[in-house]
């Protein structure tokens, strides 16, 4: 059994959002320790690669069990519909592989505490 | 002083979504104890109320010192122009009391611990 780790983002046309995404993802690996055997990124729209193609990755390096990480605030079309269908492209083609989606990240118990932890004097005034 | 914190997220056309961000606004107020006097929650688009309206709000409370926290993931437009133009329009009508914007929330440091702690068994299969 070997473990790994998809985080899926919207994509954006900017390409500094979606190399905020790929850094994220590194430093997603970095935290991770030896959790998952790897850890990769996908977008729904606009950057490559799309989310077939990052599970085909991580299915190519050996994996046999995938979690899809939605990185999304809101439980919206994109979370409801788009991503389940892209998954479920990939699912049928490797009837092997157990695939899930986790929970959107709008949806964590410590998104709460985490937004009163960023508030330090990094705030920049307004005017 | 007083100092208060208004949530801003996107806006959505769909209800359910804006009900999150008024659910998390309320999560919000009860993780944070007594550190801002109120908190609420504002909509750049789509979804009343707006980003003054919501400072104005704070205002009438009695806030003298305002964090505006943006719950964006990415560096956007939004987040670099629109969110600030918002917030310029209200700090000049008040100049008396001063208006910080935070950093986003895709900048936090405890994204990627927050993102492999909400990887538990409540994941569900693809197919």
């Amino acid at each position: 059994m070997q473990k790994s780790l998809l985080l899926v983002a919207h994509g954006s046309r900017r390409a500094e959002s979606n190399d905020e995404v790929r850094r994220l993802t590194d430093r997603v690996r970095d935290t991770s320790a030896s959790r998952f055997a790897e850890i990769e990124c996908a977008f729904l729209e606009l950057s490559p690669p799309t989310i077939p193609e990052g599970l085909e990755r991580l299915i190519a390096g050996g994996a046999t069990e995938i979690t899809v990480l939605p990185y999304f605030l809101a439980a919206g079309r994109h979370v409801a519909e788009d991503i389940p269908e892209e998954v479920a492209v990939t699912q049928q083609a490797h009837p092997d592989v157990y695939i899930e989606i986790a929970p959107y990240l709008g949806t964590s118990e410590a998104m709460p505490q985490l937004l009163l932890d960023m508030l330090t004097d990094s705030a920049v005034a307004a005017s």
